[in-house]
């Protein structure tokens, strides 16, 4: 229950232990050309999406280097740790970075975001993180979108993408980054980007040095038949994203969009039961981590620690400024109604342990009813 | 038989199928400190070995950015694909690129680097390919560090680490950048390089920008205990990697060595046995990949896709200007005599299909005496 990497579907794992296949061969080109097709859908876009062997950290690094010349000035949302890295990444490639910074747990002002890029002239792009795993808090893109028209908009969705709806094509996003680690339902190694039209255009006035994550080389690999990447692929988790996008798709992506949205209206539920606060906005847009202050004066690692090794279950602490205030509740990827009344009554369990006043099972009590009310009950 | 990715041993593959675990907990970090140890051993070295989520290219691309500011002058030598690829790579960053070049299969000239060092002022660092997956041949890099001793070292090892002896600190080797789909038995998608306290120093000088590979922020989180990497790892394939490490360390890294120079030499017996002719030198330097000529007036994309589909066996072809020339077997990883036999018979059957004059057996028979007299047959 931590968020990502993530639980992985059995099937997927099953698939990790098949022989290694060459990249350059028939049988892989296959199922290449599939996991491409796949990942559009879930995109929800026609843009071309490149796969790298690399974490979302590097595939975003590649969209700096593909987009920008150095000096380039470059609006960044900064609600959470995420925000923070895209920060102090754009200044280590030599951006002129406008930071507009929340604190964390507050969604970014599109309105003020609007306004930013009216009053600054010569701004190129602007990037926000679709769902914070630093905090649970799920930026509303869609407006983020809108209020950037103008400019090139990059949208970090490495823990967001396949949890919560990111309609890239309807509203407008240019780039969009992700990872495989987390509601794509893959181990960690892969990393993806999709660009845009206007997006393209931008990197071919880009002068950055780049090698690895060069879009240029990915277009050109990618335009073959049956599509490839320029450098050797991870062919294994390749084949493991293949047979999780199919599962993905065959639920449904907006029934996976469903799902996500009541897991974490359960998780509030169960956690205001349970008398703590949330962090964060109680609204249904944030449906891939659910985070909760811990009571005053208590440690969350301490909290985290003993539903690790009393009851198994490993949620996560908080990260920068809320180390300790806070612990956070992962359901982006493959997680059912059962994940979140578990982790709310080893919560409640590890409460009761550690002397906060607690009445077991009105946590739990209060996840059942959202579950119940929707007619979901696994 | 194809020069990577390579076949992986069976409990490797097997380990591709465990639960993903979380890369924060002590569980993986027990796994990392292990892998870690162990790579040290196979690379033998004491120096920081950093892992990336990356293809071998990746990690290149990192010790350029890490090492290097705009318009340094580095020495590259490029006899094949991969020394082409750095050359290119190195002039991608802004590098004052100076290029030795030689003809694909002759190996480098250790005594002209030295005296283009001597010549050429202000030259910072010298790269070399161990293995040139391209054509087979090998460098002598224990010349090549000689020759280049008084500047920095980079040695590209990706199809060579674990297969061609590279005694990284006995030579002076200062940087080896590797990746984990070939002599070390592990799925694409690890991307690997040493540093040395001299390259750290010269790293510290660098003004290149860079994140993603950033030694600085690696140095930083494997000072952690345990050990961490700054970015989400690939954690399923490094759980794989250290089965792999385990099983290489349990024979032995010299009898791997050993090993590998047999099935080198057991496969140029076979080459020649067949009356084809070697490509690049007939020496032991050779372990990882045999590639010779095809008969004149045939496509050598013909044999290996006849080979493939009459006999189930991958060979690779020749890249850039030996395209449809050369046929290369690859012999790095986990391979026995067996799998050198079954090749060479193979071949011999698929050039008789071609109309190739042939007796079928001199060049398997030839290849066995190889191993005969060794007194391995397995």
């Amino acid at each position: 229950m931590s968020p990502g990497p993530t639980p992985i579907p059995p099937e997927v794992s099953a698939a990790g232990a098949l022989p290694i296949i060459h990249h350059r061969t028939p049988e892989f080109g296959e199922v290449f050309t599939r996991v491409n097709e796949n990942l559009k859908r879930v995109f929800l876009t026609e843009n071309d999406i490149f796969t790298y062997a690399a974490s979302g950290t590097g595939a975003f690094e590649g969209a700096i280097q593909n987009l920008f010349s150095p000096g380039d000035k470059v609006l960044v949302v900064n609600n959470g740790n995420f925000g923070n890295r895209w920060v102090k990444m754009s200044r280590a490639f030599g951006l002129e970075a406008i930071e507009l910074k929340y604190d964390w747990g507050v969604k970014a002002d599109n309105d003020e975001i609007a306004d930013t890029l009216a009053r600054e002239p010569g701004i190129k792009a602007a990037v926000c993180v679709l769902s914070e795993t630093s905090t649970g808090t799920v930026n509303d893109i869609e407006g983020f979108a809108r209020a950037t028209e103008d400019v090139v908009t990059i949208i970090d969705a490495v823990s967001g993408i396949g949890a919560c709806p990111l309609r890239t094509d309807e509203w407008g996003v240019d780039v969009v980054v992700a990872g495989s680690q987390k509601a794509l339902m893959t181990p960690p190694g892969l990393g993806f980007v999709s660009v845009s039209e206007r997006a393209m255009r931008m990197h071919e006035e880009s002068r950055m040095p780049r090698f690895y994550f060069d879009w240029t080389a990915a277009k050109k690999a990618y335009a073959k038949t049956p599509p490839q990447t320029p450098w050797t692929p991870a062919v294994s988790i390749i084949i493991q994203l293949d047979i999780a996008l199919q599962q993905l798709l065959a639920e449904g992506l907006e029934e996976v969009f469903q799902r996500h949205i009541l897991l974490g209206r359960a998780s509030r539920a169960g956690i205001k039961g349970m008398g703590l606060k949330l962090f964060g906005p109680d609204e249904d847009l944030n449906s891939a981590v659910t985070a909760a202050w811990v009571p005053d004066g208590m440690d969350s690692k301490a909290l985290v620690r003993l539903m690790f090794r009393e009851h198994g279950i490993q949620v996560a602490g908080g990260q920068g400024p809320m180390e300790g205030r806070i612990f956070r509740i992962g359901h982006c990827g493959y997680f059912d109604s059962y994940d979140i009344i578990a982790t709310i009554a080893a919560a409640e369990l590890a409460l009761e342990s550690l002397d906060y006043p607690i009445e077991l099972g009105n946590g739990v009590g209060a996840a059942q009813r959202v579950f119940s009310k929707s007619g979901v009950t696994a």
